[in-house]
This record gives C-alpha cells, sequence and structure tokens, in this order.
C-alpha cells in the first residue's frame, strides 16, 4: 500500500441486480442499505478524504453469501441483514477500527 | 487485513456519469476501459478468487484527476487516457506486481 491511504476506510457495496436463479444483492436491500450507510457516514462528519468513502459497486461476485460489502485496504468482508448490522459495521470498524467478527465472511 | 486476499488485485472502475460542471469519469472512456480490462483479464485466464476482480464503481469522489480507477487492497490510484494505459496496468502491476509509477494520482 502507498504511504497514507486516500481513504482511511474504503466502502463497497454491492448493488448488482441479477435475472435468472442466482441470488443478488440487489434484491436484498443493499440499496437501501447503502444510503443508511453514506447518510449516516455524513451526518456523523466522517466522510471524505483521509475518512470514510462508501461506495456503490457493481457485482462483487460473492453472490451466494451476500448481501455483501468490502472494506478496504483492510480487505475485510461483510454481510448483513439490516441497518443495525450496518450500524455496527459502523460503529465499531469504520470509528473504532474494530471488525464485527460475526459479520465477516 | 485478513490472511489472504479473497482477490489478490481488486480493480475499482470510476463510471460515474455527472450532470452540470463537474467532470465526470464517464465523460471520459471510462465504461469501454472498463469492458476492455474485464474482457482482458478473462482471456488471460486471470479472473476470479485468488487472482483479479474487474469491478464497475459509483462515484469514486476524485472527479477532476479522472478518468480514475483505484486497486486494493494495495490502495494504488491511477488515472488513464485510453487502452494502451490500461494495458500496461494490466501487464506491469496485475500480472507482474509492479505499479506503474507514471499513471500514479
Amino acid at each position: 500500500m502507498d504511504d497514507k491511504p486516500y481513504y482511511r476506510h474504503h466502502v463497497f457495496f454491492c448493488l448488482n441486480q441479477r435475472e435468472g436463479e442466482r441470488p443478488c444483492c440487489a434484491a436484498r436491500g443493499a440499496q437501501a442499505a447503502q444510503e443508511h450507510a453514506k447518510k449516516r457516514i455524513k451526518e456523523m462528519n466522517l466522510s471524505g478524504q483521509g475518512k470514510v468513502r462508501i461506495n456503490k459497486a457493481g457485482c462483487l461476485d460473492r453472490c451466494e453469501e451476500g448481501p455483501v460489502i468490502v472494506v478496504y485496504p483492510e480487505g475485510i468482508w461483510y454481510t448483513y441483514v439490516d441497518k443495525d448490522d450496518i450500524d455496527e459495521i459502523i460503529d465499531s470498524h469504520l470509528v473504532n477500527g474494530k471488525p464485527v467478527e460475526r459479520l465477516k465472511i
């Protein structure tokens, strides 16, 4: 990694909408979760260079484990069920640097 | 970072389409570049777990420096002009692990 990362935590939400039999994150509340995270990080004044970026992403190709997010540069992957899970990831990992073991995949 | 990253190189192309005065990656050939990279990585049999993932992303918020991509977990950011630049990033960085200094931002 280069000296200091541009974002301390760069979070990518898979928002992929997939047709057919393979599951997809979009059908499991991914968009609402991403919007919730982005809004909350902004309200906490944590967004921006040197801090946190909440990003939309296309298919991260872990569909069967979804909905999924990945946090870089740590490379930690999570699944989640609802906004409470997202809040726990924000409060524990993004704010306090302590990954949420129970949500890791 | 967790032990072994799920993807050795996870590449995010900003494909954001923006209206108004701020520049955007979509207006600078980002979609064609992403498709080119994805196709080439697949042809080289480099795509998949433990290898390379070429991803679409929403706005990475470095619009004025665009078009941009970021490669994780290294956290290396690039800009590019054409497919030759993309090929150089693929051949040097993604295949041989040697970042392309002249394209870094």
